[in-house]
């Protein structure tokens, strides 16, 4: 679910700070040497490396299959983008060999909870890989390419043993393809980037009140009506799930009922509780059209179309949604009131657990698991159905005291530009689900980023499911005390890098935007500027300014990553800074940033009003400037052993607070260190 | 053909330096404030501009068929990567409109020679665009696209009138995909960037050596045993061809006989010369394996291949290689010795001249024309054979004179990493064909960038194409009086740019394979040594360094562009600190650059030994800081009005000339403008 509504915003960049410097303690991590992300369950260093030159070469033994040779072909494409190194198909007699020892098959449509576990040792002069099936194969494939290393002798692996599995079953990324819909090339990519974190769920949100995603033989006015021309073709379908297959991952579809519908109407009106006529939705929020629960020609009509759709989506769950009716249209029409009195269905909510039950049935007839938001869950519920939350950990730990399996997806919002910190540390069996019992907390199968399309499009998506979709990743897959975040933050930067390899736009995409809405191709002061910024979190933006489908996504706060690790890398030395215990380099690091601030706006400021899109950046350029000139003066009176005048530093902190607010959409990330520096030098 | 042999390279960073600010007049041109590559031939200015927005639209008039309503949807499409608005397909009542009117069809196989004409009127209300056929609009909607600006009031166009046609025929890039393979999506992208510059015909280099890139279904062991298993399918050479007809851009293939034949031996070694055993290639270089021209199932296998070949490749002309035969396999074959006695055939050349012949006849039996370079050109060759020049413009003079039809490659060899530059001077009508007869004159057709591949990979090929590429489609498209550097270099740099929304990679390759050369994800002070250097010009590298196809392409050489634009852009800057007339701020460019350089190694040379790839680099990084030291102080010196002692001058002059030479296969382009700074200090 997708709420505009539910959700309360929080003080991002305090937020930031306040994860990021309180609790640098951490269990003990015995890999921390290793720029693994997931970290392993369990790593034992060696010694010495094994070279990956040239002759590096792969051999497959045990049980084989398409999917493993593909996979190694994958590998070693993957492994040359990633060294630069030509690798021949042939294993060459003179250089290190990987063995992959396979003892036997997965199941030909891959199951929840099906081991994934792999080995891997790698000792000076071989690599081993074993695993029960293919798909621990693929995920130590992965793990060996994240070890790959340039060293003084050429790209290497260290010696190591490693003994890994994953904590949770379901580990999944959400794309909603409905609100902007995301072309092929962009779900493989994720795919690939999803595979390399050793996720395997993907969750294909494709049906909305903005768009019907997917092609429908039997009911064609779905796509035809209920889309703008952009949906995919089964046989794409069919060449995703096969695509997700080979990377070890599971393809749940989305099709979102009772409500979030209305591009359903737009074909098929008579779906509908209202009058209509349906046009495909265009605004953002919750709307009103839902589908009429009351007229067994709805079931009729979901039966056939979810037997074509189970058809398509071979794996055994089927997520129907069911989130946020606000019953506008059940509430205006006579009909269904009087099915409402006769059924002895006291609210919407009865109603739409009527619906969900029927629901259920259907798609077991169809011989799939139900798999819903919140919503669905009602005290009948049969105990098979999965519940995804985005109610929260009590939502979760109620679901699975009821017997019901869950997911979590409360924390791991990443269109709401929240920190990885943040997403790190949100944990399923957290909160309530804590004090569950081992069975009950069996139940927990683990959680999802969702990828919320309001704002993202094809140009931006990667920034802002990558890296932070990582984090996450690790969250799901290792132990539960793997919580440190300075390890995270550092293997985080690595890892981030490393998936370019895989094709991932996420880290290229900033800068050509920043060209564009600056119509200059070198557009130095704006980069430095928008280092220094970030998106609101939560649901402010839409707050702050009015958005639809139709907006151009092309402005700085589309451009900028949703968290700026220049802000993150500052405020971290200003901690250090203020709390006396600098590195070497720190000190001079705030000094030179606060400079190059303090001057920007200097140079910016002249250029913007040429641009459209870069005019509203005007206050936002002279904030940063003046904020960066109050940093700079408290610098100078901590290192010179100055106290600031209080009556300064009151006024300081009053504009300061002011700087806080967002301006054209986005934050001054510099801020809050800055109001450190002040409040210290006042303090002194 | 691409030889190893047959060129002297020239002292880049010379030429680089006279050629840019030696020749700073120009004819005059009438578009110098559209940043349009390649300018058009005819531009009147209007007043006022045309908003593009979200509602603008674009609509076909007249003569339609699938390729424009194709054209339309994938000009829509770059709009919208290239201002980030998203465009519907319909169009809407209440925004602007560019009107299209098609008077008639083109050829069904697009024909050298066809009207490429257009012409764009662009008012602050309406656009309209008009070609006799679909190539000039093809041609006329890039012109928008380049067109097209942010401006304080959004992206717009600015009236302008518009009446372009080309000045040659024949506008082509030509990519080898024989000694590296390029995958499909690299061919297709820089198809991409082919049409952006209004290029029209995509020379596809297929067969070397080192690799046999086409599927032959007659003589499937051409593939099999003549490449890696990287070929080309015919489906995808299909799809290719059609791609490049959607692009108003001709297909022509080459096959070259009868030497740079390796690979087809590998599979068919009857067709050789030599007894074999035959195996493709690793080594780069003139290889001695030749087809036997003396065997008549020679010609009967060609043909029958030819005849394959031609089916599948459309266009007209069909290019069979006929370059660098060393001979040595003729001369150690005493069937061919004897053959060659009994026809009287004095030489290897008169052998060759004998075996062009034969060919002729078997590519005009498949109703095509044949092309070759400049050895197939003899007194008594068909005069509709067409020759491409590698060895100048005395060589095509002559052939020109002879009655032949030819095109330029000499001076567009873009692997030879000259400037762009020197490639935009380069002239089709320069040199001996200035003085042509004005029919001979017509027989010079155009010319070919060529993009021979020992040294580039599917990861940096495009930043050896482009941009510079677009300079050499200046340079064939635009009147020849069109040639002021300046303007050209400035317009470049937008086209460049905007060549990113074509999805080409030359501007973003560089900075992960920085990254993963240094092993850091934050190469700093790596990307401030590589904006310095650049790979050596001419046929230097190979005389520097071994290397093979199986060499990895994966340090700092390949990952540099040919061209460092902050090396020129310095330049430029001490020309005119020295000149005396420097603009506002270049002198305290210049200043700012040698700061930043001194300071530079000093935080590179600790990281560069932790890679093998970088380590080799820590001379070139001393140097370049040694190099801005007396840069710097022979700026105080201008600066303060003293005079540099002549002693201490002619000491750095000698370092400073040793600095010149390539160290880790790379140059410090920073030296020769030092140079003339302490020239001038001790001049003064």
């Amino acid at each position: 679910m997708k709420s505009l509504e539910h959700r309360c915003s929080s003080p991002f960049h305090f937020v930031l700070i306040s994860l990021l410097f309180a609790s640098s303690t951490s269990s003990a991590q015995s890999a921390v040497t290793l720029d693994l992300m997931p970290l392993p369950a369990h790593v034992v260093m060696g010694a010495g490396q094994l070279p990956v030159n040239g002759s590096f070469s792969v051999e497959l033994k045990g049980y084989t299959e398409t999917r493993l040779v593909a996979a190694k072909e994958r590998f070693l494409a993957t492994l040359g983008r990633e060294t630069g190194i030509p690798f021949g198909k042939d294993a060459q007699p003179d250089g290190a060999t990987l063995t992959i020892q396979t003892v036997g098959a997965s199941e030909a449509v891959q199951r929840l909870g099906e081991d994934e576990s792999y080995k891997l040792e790698v000792t000076a002069d071989h690599a081993r890989l074993t695993a029960p099936n293919p798909l621990g194969v693929l995920h130590g494939l992965q793990t060996f390419l994240q070890l790959v290393r340039i060293t003084p002798t050429g790209f290497a692996v260290p010696s190591v043993t490693i003994d890994d599995q994953p904590r949770f079953p379901w580990r999944g990324l959400m794309i909603d393809a409905g609100r902007h819909f995301m072309p092929i090339d962009v779900i493989e990519r994720n795919l690939d980037g999803m595979e390399a974190v050793k996720m395997n769920v993907f969750h294909w949100h494709l049906s909305e009140d903005q768009g019907f995603r997917v092609e429908s033989k039997l009911f064609p006015l779905l796509q035809e009506k209920g889309s703008n021309g952009l949906y995919y073709k089964q046989a794409q379908v069919r060449a995703v799930v096969q695509y997700a297959h080979d990377r070890a991952i599971r393809v749940v579809p989305e099709f979102d009922v009772p409500c979030h519908t209305t591009a359903w109407f737009a074909g098929y009106p008579d779906l509908a509780s209202g009058k209509g006529p349906y046009e495909v939705e265009t605004r953002w929020g919750v709307m009103d059209p839902a589908m009429d629960p009351t007229r067994e020609s709805t079931y009729r009509f979901l039966d056939r179309f979810f037997g074509e759709m189970t058809a398509l989506f071979p794996d055994a769950y089927f997520h129907i949604g069911g989130d946020e009716c606000d019953g506008k249209e059940w509430n205006a029409n006579p009909a269904i009131d009087a099915f409402k009195k006769a059924h002895g269905l006291k609210d919407n909510a009865a109603l739409q657990s009527y619906f969900s039950a029927r629901v259920q049935k259907l798609v077991a007839g169809h011989g799939k698991i139900m798999e819903g938001w919140d919503e669905v869950l009602q005290p009948d519920t049969p105990k098979d159905v999965v519940i995804q939350s985005w109610r929260g950990p009590t939502a979760l730990a109620a679901a699975a005291k009821q017997g019901n399996r869950g997911l979590l997806s409360t924390g791991y919002y990443i269109d709401l530009n929240q920190s990885a910190a943040e997403h790190y540390l949100a944990d399923p069996l957290a909160g309530d689900a804590a004090s569950l019992t081992p069975d009950e907390k069996a139940r927990i199968l683990g959680g999802e980023a969702t990828m919320w399309s309001e704002f993202v499009t094809p140009e931006n998506v990667d920034s802002r499911i990558w890296p932070r979709t990582a984090a996450i990743a690790e969250r799901l897959w290792s132990p539960q005390d793997v919580r440190d975040l300075t390890s995270m933050y550092l293997r985080l930067g690595v890892v981030s890098h490393k998936l370019q390899s895989y094709g991932l736009d996420h880290l290229s995409s900033t800068e050509p935007m920043l060209e564009r809405m600056a119509g200059d191709p070198y557009p130095k002061a704006l980069r430095i500027l928008a280092a220094a910024v970030q998106p609101p979190v939560g649901y402010q933006r839409e707050r702050l300014r009015h958005y639809d489908a139709t907006s151009p996504l092309n402005r700085l706060i589309d451009a900028v990553p949703p968290e700026s690790e220049t802000a993150r890398e500052f405020a971290e030395a200003v901690k250090a800074v203020v709390g006396g215990d600098a590195l070497p380099g720190q000190r001079s690091e705030v000094r030179h940033w606060l400079v190059v601030w303090r001057a920007n706006d200097a140079r910016l400021e002249p250029g913007l009003a040429k641009s459209d899109l870069t005019a509203e950046l005007a206050p936002v350029s002279q904030t940063l400037s003046q904020v960066a000139s109050f940093g700079l003066e408290a610098l100078d009176d901590l290192e010179n052993h100055r106290t600031l005048d209080a009556g300064i530093a009151q006024r300081e902190l009053e504009i300061l607070k002011e700087a806080e607010k967002p301006q054209a959409v986005l934050l001054d990330m510099v801020v809050a260190p800055v109001e450190s520096l002040v409040q210290a030098a006042a303090a002194k």
